[in-house]
């Protein structure tokens, strides 16, 4: 396995074996792995014959009272799980090699960002997508692999590479979750004994929504009042936000007659969780984005 | 010749180019092809495989007031003009086809930008930097071929390669001027008569602040206003700027003691001309960007 820290070995590695007719599928991380990104990483290897996999916890997407330097990081397990999954080459910067000066050019996400977690997020997405541009340029991948868990960022994605013409095939994948329905995150090992009891329940109360939905409820305030009681019936956690949209627009809408997300992120303790579903009017899932 | 007018096209024509392990030199043009722009292809087909060369007026780049609509434009005699220069592949869409609805993903140039031609055409240079990163994606260049007539559009060109890792090497190309000195450029046939007779001493002018230098003389402040006296006393032109800048930074400096540029705009009747010189603190003419 290529373990690349400098952005030029990582462009050489990734030009040459575009140039030898292989095609490189792109999973960006901040590490940390679990088995969402796992999950992300079989995916590619089912698709492309090269797969490349970054890890990188981009200081660009948090924001200053936000969990930077806490974030969780493990180098050596990670490595040791690339190898094990067969990931051809792992992109580890550090930041000042992702960001040795101040930038010039600045990339802003202009739609799709006031929703959601982009609302408490200021700047976020704008974090995302610069960090993005450049990881695209630097693994120059025919396909990008993310999960659906955080889709909001799906979106985002979609927006950057449709307006930006990259010539990248974004590839949504399901959120995997545990046995108990709670979706993976790197962020779960902060919950404590009652909280990671009660997390559950956020995947639960979306399967309400769905649920009524399916059932002929088709009024968004209606759905969302539901979930939120829901969620506040079973856990202590404190409600961020609880939203119906159009997907990937994530416009609002009166009744339900097209593709939405049903999305809600909760605080705990020491932790913001975040889960959504995604389906068509009749309830139906989808993790497609055409 | 292959002449695309979808981006899909284009796109798909570079990258199997790429594949195919054939170097890609592009020249992006708003057309209307004059000796600077041949001067470009040419340098490009001295180097690489394959030469695309793109013509799209850019609205992102023109202010409300300027002159997009009135910019000459003349698709048959341009694509003449490449046929015989051997160009490979046109790339020419339409507005539709580069912009098909508003954006979300905005690109903002923070620096390099306040000074020069900037100062006085806002948002000029986000335009510039947004269709570039479009085209860049489309034609997927080894190399890119920029005149330095519009040097501080060359010195925001380097700045997105590095800051976002294009895989493209810059090659900024020296400007091609009349036999009288006066710079090439689309906006020339706009000079009436006497305004054409004029014109050349913007250059003269220059070369006047540069003899200045060569002699020792080393404050900024002293060449510029040489060089404006210079203009107002041979042309009835009204000076937009004339500044003396580290290049390609484009910081003032008080003594010259690093390479720089010496550019001016005068705006005539019905065009605004601009030219600049780059060279060492021994008034030495440079045309390389390291």
């Amino acid at each position: 396995m290529n373990v690349f820290r400098k952005a030029e070995d990582m462009q050489a590695y990734s030009l040459k074996k575009r140039k030898e007719g292989k095609s490189i599928g792109f999973v960006p991380t901040m590490g940390y792995l679990h088995e969402g990104h796992i999950h992300l990483i079989r995916k590619a290897r089912q698709t492309d014959d090269i797969v490349v996999l970054s890890i990188f916890v981009n200081p660009l997407q948090f924001g200053p009272s936000e969990d930077f330097e806490r974030y969780p990081r493990d180098e050596k397990r990670d490595l040791e799980m690339a190898e094990q999954e067969k990931v051809d080459a792992v992109f580890i910067p550090d930041t000042k090699e992702m960001y040795p000066g101040p930038m010039s050019i600045q990339l802003t996400v202009r739609d799709r960002t006031d929703v959601l977690c982009g609302k408490s997020r200021e700047g976020h997405f704008d974090g995302v997508a610069t960090v993005l541009t450049k990881l695209f340029h630097l693994t120059q991948p025919n396909r990008a692999y993310f999960g659906l868990k955080d889709a909001q960022q799906v979106a985002v994605v979609d927006a950057l590479i449709h307006d930006l013409n990259f010539p990248i095939e974004l590839v949504p994948v399901p959120t995997v979750r545990e046995e108990d329905g709670l979706a993976k995150s790197s962020r779960n090992v902060y919950l404590n004994g009652e909280e990671r009891k009660q997390a559950p329940y956020l995947f639960k109360a979306l399967e309400h929504g769905r649920f009524l939905v399916r059932n002929g409820v088709n009024n968004r305030e209606t759905i969302i009042n539901e979930v939120r009681n829901f969620i506040k019936e079973h856990t202590h956690g404190k409600i961020d936000y609880v939203d119906l949209l159009t997907y990937p627009e994530l416009k609002p809408l009166d009744e339900i007659d097209e593709r939405v997300i049903l999305a809600a992120a909760v605080y705990f303790d020491n932790a913001r969780l975040i889960d959504n579903l995604i389906f068509h009017p009749d309830g139906e899932l989808t993790y497609d984005l055409k």
